[in-house]
């Protein structure tokens, strides 16, 4: 605990199922962190089944996760991002529409009480208001510290994209620290939906590791004429090729993924993706990013950057180009 | 009950959630009919639930179903379509593969002993064995119903489209009796999924009824530009398009059904669809069916037949080029 002197900040990355906090130190070197299931979803069923008041339960959950640090450091600031600054979190952040330079020092947070006269910052999402509008929150923030990160947009006018898979994987279009577009692809979500409740279920066995040959297999179905059609023709081919006896039941899941991961890079980069020029960095766990990588190998986009736990240095990067760390007191 | 001496046939559609039982009489007319939540499925479960095999399981569960018409008419063949022939019925009934004469007086019927002395012939499904295999079940027979119930082929050599919609849709091409292609989309399935069980599912409110101007909408959204993206990368929109306040709550359903049917048919017939030649039959529930229609029509197909109700037309077709049936003695 030799750091806790130092601590300069208390950063919340707050979603639906999950809530992740950090104990930040002198220039952003994580001192402490926790995470647990404490996301918006449950502090929503915590605050039904004890018939609190919403804002009563988030600040109980708050309390929960991190009250000895607010405790401790009673001059730290506190700031979130993620879907507690959703109409369904705790108070709602507005969205900031596109091109949304992320390092503005001028954006507006959102603000609410969590003790009396102490509050936590939330940074607002960010939406892109095209004909399908499309919304983030919480993924802007890990962009903003992949940038920081990987000292990327040394040039600020350079264009990249960022990749952020999960329930609901993002393509983001950046230009210097400046979300321009993205879209949204509801993969991760449909694929957890048809591997353990569609009838693809009923032959899906345990695959003894990641089975990448199968995983391949599938990316090049995507690829095929037959895989150009519509995914819900081509899905059911989970099921058909294995009463066929031309796929194990244990490659099931793989064949799946590959085949909805590669529909996606499809749908977003076009079939023949390959752009020599393309920058693209994947935010996100270990193991979605490695599926994601691979997959993309084999559309041919061979530079790929993976980072990991981005979000802390995201809300950092707000808090100081907002004026909210203190100087520290030599 | 006049007609009952007549009866010449027990025809069952027999699927996976429903069992349908037809007694029918001279020239195929409809006797009497029942249908009830046995399908396949749930025999498994009674099975399970009271320790029986798998054959006793079924053996009560066609004794419920129609039990009196079995002790009534002795001698009268017993056949069966559907599900109730897969690995996971009463006994296998392998494939046909493409191309496929439905009314082939010599392809092969399973059989299982349903009381000692008696059997129920079973139709085999279909296979299309090509890159991504397709089976079907049941829908074959549907068709071989459609096609005797609408008169339809006159020409032996004219190709025609059967769409056969439900929980995995079914596009069939057919040459004169013969099956020669077809493809199975999970539209149905993930709609299911999708609507009750997704993130889109938060934000639907049931519609006061069929909102014909959301599904339009829908429709029109998977013709466009950016509809021609993946259904993973439109699906979102459902979400968005009501944080945006651009669509009520109460239109999500619609919107999304629309959407997912529109991604259908645009991968099976493309995007221009336009083909005055084609001619298209669908056999299904009227609902359902009157939404493709609608989709099919913003896609430039007027040409829409519908038909409810052909399995019993077709059990009876295949009883007949069997030989199945008695000669009335007069």
């Amino acid at each position: 605990m030799t750091n806790i002197a130092e601590a300069q900040l208390i950063a919340l990355d707050w979603g639906t199922t999950s809530a992740r906090a950090y104990l930040m130190g002198a220039d952003g070197h994580i001192v402490a962190e926790r995470s647990a299931a404490l996301g918006i979803m449950q502090v929503a069923s915590k605050a039904q089944a004890e018939t609190q008041s919403l804002d009563e339960a988030f600040k109980a959950t708050l309390t929960e996760l991190c009250g000895d640090w607010l405790d401790n450091f009673e001059n730290v600031p506190v700031i979130a991002c993620g879907m507690v600054g959703s109409q369904q979190g705790w108070t709602e952040a507005a969205y900031r529409p596109v091109p949304a330079n992320l390092a503005d020092p001028a954006f507006e947070l959102a603000s609410v009480e969590i003790a009396p006269g102490r509050t936590m910052q939330i940074i607002p999402g960010v939406l892109d208001l095209k004909e399908l509008p499309d919304v983030m929150r919480g993924e802007e923030t890990q962009i903003l510290g992949a940038i920081d990160l990987a000292a990327l947009n040394a040039d600020d006018s350079e264009e990249q994209l960022f990749l952020l898979p999960g329930t609901h994987s993002k393509w983001v279009k950046v230009s210097g620290r400046t979300i321009t577009e993205f879209c949204t692809s509801m993969t991760g979500e449909t694929f957890a939906l048809l591997s353990t409740q569609s009838i693809l279920s009923k032959l899906i066995e345990p695959a003894p590791s990641a089975n990448w040959s199968a995983f391949e297999r599938g990316v090049k179905v995507s690829q095929s004429g037959e895989g150009a059609a519509d995914l819900m023709l081509t899905a059911f081919s989970a099921r058909t090729l294995v009463l066929t006896e031309r796929l194990e039941k244990n490659e099931v899941s793989n064949y799946l993924s590959g085949l909805m991961i590669g529909a996606e890079i499809c749908s977003v980069l076009g079939k023949q993706a390959t752009n020599d020029a393309l920058s693209l960095t994947i935010c996100g766990n270990k193991e979605l990013s490695s599926r994601y990588t691979r997959a993309l190998n084999i559309f041919g986009i061979d530079q790929v950057r993976e980072l990991q736990g981005t979000a802390p240095r995201g809300i950092w990067a707000v808090a100081s180009a907002q004026g909210l760390l203190q100087t520290p007191s030599v």
